[in-house]
């Protein structure tokens, strides 16, 4: 149920509103918008719960049944888009954010040299592995806390922000404590008690679709962590599995403008993972920022052919400056703002 | 088999040598680049022949074997891009050409009607249904021969070309009678005797990517026009199916980029099919462009809601003007013109 | 619609009802069960016919709506299991029936050493191509009329039926003047032209399941070969395109009972096209037994290594003689008789 | 790499040599089948390791490289099928094992009767969600280590054995405290932490296929379980997501051959998930009997229909009683022996 309040009503009737809800078993969450406040019930309802149980409550103006099983993530709920704020770095507000960097964090003087590159062309976000999820349990499987610990620096260093995945509930704090947003990955997308605990977590947190998730189930997906307590979430769709083979994943770019109507969630594509070809990074970054992407992650590397994973798919920083130029040309029609190169 | 030839070598030359291959049992087809020519050795050789049969042939510089099962169709033999030039409308010359107009040519007046309205945006091409090929047999099958007439009628009116499916191999001079390019469908993408029919007419043909096909075979499936005789071959992008049922189909850009790697053929997208939903087809559009697209194929209606067939993902005319009008811009940053809005 | 009639009625009466429907301008097909005759009303009407019209027509007892987009097809219209009796075998009738041979007829050696073969296991009907749709233009398109000519000689000499592909709506009267079983491939499910002319043929048609058919669209394809006027289609399953590549296709047998619940037909598997790979031809067969398979069609060559098309999932006369005892003994259980081997 | 071995080594020389591998920095496994034994060096060796490096140990007798990214999973190394013996229950052994029962544990009542049902019909293991993964957070989560008491009673009542799922890594001690068989779903596949977790536990695991895992992701996923010190791991297909949404996935029951092929763990059907439609469970696990399972696991309900999760796959005691005796007829045949109905 979504409780349509009054106008101008002041946070404090809100409080005091929610409390009552709470002392009738259910758990209200609130969002104020520019001009409207709801609270949605999200525990305690059910299909039978008849609104009228609702309407005569003080402040609440309408009673609005969910449309959707996904609830605090929805338009319904939120009609604003969210805007996460980070550090001078803003996804949602309309601006093309770029996420980049190796995908494994391989020493101290890999990543330093990389974030240096990547920061020049205007990246915000430094991107790296410390904890891999690899299909073979004999593949390298990252530098763990060490290598936080030099992108983090390297990250500092570059005024980038930085962002790295978390594999176990166990690992978030640890995580947590080094980077600015968690990543949680696709093999991982239903992996319910990360979700949750990325939840109880303050970080934003970047949620990649799983390799044959459908839309509702990746909404849901985030709907366990922002139903936690964490509203911060943006999503990634980078390629889903399909009969071909030719590219590693098929990116569906279609999820962009599919998502951006179902939530308020701000919504980034990554070509590289989309893809698994490095040639294909550019182009398909740019039909990304065209469809309306808040942002891209990408792999970028100073020897890609060296690099210990995703070789394959990883660009060298000379394309991305070439990319760079590019997305900024095509974002002044689009007007879609990027960060100045340095 | 690819023959390179020694430069500046004259036709009669070669012509001869062509015949002198004949000759030999084998058929030649010739590519005249800008500054090269080659002969593709297309019968009569196979992974047993040896490069030496063909090396001490007069005006043969060098033998290149095929890499691929395709071979009047690849880079390898033909490097420059295919442009198709129709009576002022050139495809794959760098340029964006849209073909609009309804799904299904349904009277007189809504073709006439429709094709003022996609004219007087910018189009070059009216599309339009005659011959409907249709899941269910109780469904409308389209107006057939009188559907073309209608058609022709538009087009010549409005200054546009025109487009229609053809569905069997003995209605390929009806159609082709009629309009200026032939659309084979997703589900005669291996229909290879459609395949060849059209290779024995002389009007360009547009062949849609099956629901399931991958690059290869669709490659291959024009190469059996191409290798017919009919080098007009324009490819189209209209949605592959995979386990997401939210659009009718996954539109797959990344085909964009990697058809033109692998091919000269143009290369169009079809964002109406691919997405199965009115509200995608302009971002679809937009990102189709950026992705570098020689064109786009939609459907648009006077009255999308009143449409026989595919309703849900057919455009209004006004809708349409403003996609064209967000193209046109985007086009400027792109380096893609555009016909003129008149 | 489907009129029920009432019991007992003379088929000259029926006759009498079915030319007064045709003077409503509809169409009208009878189905003629063990206790209860059907009419179903194809063609003049759609969702806004109210069933009134019909009620009061003589004979008619009951009117009842189609619940499903196929009509004759249906186990609403036709409850009993439609059985294709054919010179002494009989498919749909409880049995399995086994179609076994090359993949592409080869000489007339060949083929009468296979069917010799095939025949002493008890096979029932001989299988081989002689027009062959093959994704590359380049590649063995089959020996045409002339294999047509040995099959059939191979077929009589050891008392076999023959089955065998067409591709065109015009070799349609040229192959069924060969063989007993016309086949339609998966890559022409949807030719719609194909279907309707295989609908105007006498002989029976199998029906490949397209790589990404559903359940729906295949049954509405053998719909429009029905609705031409030919009962006698065999449904085939023959593997999907998924992303697994392991295997050709991924068989998928719930296929079988799912379709025996919609519709009347019978149903076979190609375990061979089904799984591309010989070593699993007899564990599916089993598998397509024991789940209900009206019957199987597998590719068998003298010397699989030898053969010109399809090598990898071809198995031996001495595989095939395993297979067929291992099945004859699992008939003996599941209640499905056998042909006795020679 | 593996190390064969001399014939007739004795366990305490093979110990020494294991310590020897040690001390170099390595790790081996020790596989002893019948008439060999053999070492696999898991750790510490990559394709750049030279055979020779290992020829001149005493007791080796030869050393093969593996053929595939899986090792201690795989053929090469351990020829004999794994057989998992449990208390009386053996899975592996040329026997059907049956499990059965809800999908989630609703009440003590509810299990204790479906216990008795299944174990009257000669089911071996009893099913049932204590900690169920759903894809909202706002359906039914299970009722955890309550349920898990329930169970225990159930299953010990009517001399089953038992399994249930575990989703997070600090679960594990606390399920495999009440339950014979740890079970991680198909969202969990790639849970890398919880599938090292299993292995580091005794009790058996059961590893459902993820809906897109290829057959090789699948093996790793195990391969990282018995890496990690647990062998005795179960491989469970339950059906993969494909484009068709008649039924909720697509039982791939050549999966079964395959991977039996490919290793030696045994391997189970899951025809209720499979097919998510209960009339299609009987005829899907007679296939997967015919093709060779080593058991299959169904869900079971008294009353299907108000089953709080997976009601439409569910079955009734009476369809379950029906389908046992189909199965133990055809395991008659099949050389499969079924535990007694008593």
């Amino acid at each position: 149920m979504i409780l349509v309040l009054e106008q101008n009503v002041g946070i404090e009737q809100i409080s005091e509103l929610i409390s009552r809800l709470e002392a009738m078993g259910l758990k209200a969450v609130m969002s104020r918008g520019t001009g409207r406040t709801n609270l949605a019930v999200i525990r305690g309802v059910d299909k039978t719960t008849r609104p009228e149980l609702f309407t005569h409550l003080p402040l609440v103006e309408e009673v609005i049944p969910f449309r959707h099983k996904f609830k605090l993530t929805s338009r319904d709920f939120q009609q604003e888009k969210t805007i996460i704020e980070m550090d001078g770095v803003n996804i949602g507000d309309g601006s093309l954010v770029v996420m980049a960097g190796p995908c494994a964090i391989e020493s101290r003087q890999q990543i330093l040299e990389i974030a240096e590159k990547v920061a020049a062309e205007g990246a915000s976000v430094l991107r790296g592995g410390a904890f891999k999820p690899r299909t073979s349990p004999y593949d390298f499987q990252g530098l763990g806390e060490e290598g936080l610990k030099y992108m983090r620096e390297a990250a500092k260093l570059h005024g980038l922000l930085s962002i790295s995945e978390v594999m176990t509930p166990e690992d978030v704090p640890l995580v947590s404590s080094y980077v600015d947003i968690l990543q949680i990955g696709a093999r991982n997308m239903q992996n319910f008690a990360l979700l949750r605990a990325a939840g109880e977590c303050k970080k934003p947190v970047l949620l990649k679709r799983g390799l044959s998730a459908t839309y509702l189930e990746f909404i849901l997906a985030a709907e366990y962590t922002v139903s936690c307590g964490n509203p911060n979430v943006i999503l990634c769709e980078r390629g889903i599995r399909t009969f071909d083979t030719y590219t590693r994943n098929t990116l569906d770019l279609t999820a962009v403008p599919v998502l951006q109507e179902m939530t308020h969630l701000p919504i980034i594509v990554d070509p590289s993972h989309g893809t698994g070809l490095r040639h294909l990074v550019p182009p398909m970054s740019k039909a990304a920022m065209a469809v309306g992407a808040d942002g891209i992650i990408v792999e970028v590397h100073t020897d890609p052919d060296a690099a210990v994973s995703d070789a394959q798919q990883t660009i060298c920083p000379m394309t991305f400056a070439t990319m760079m130029k590019d997305l900024r040309a095509l974002g002044s029609v689009t007007g879609m703002p990027m960060r100045e190169a340095r």
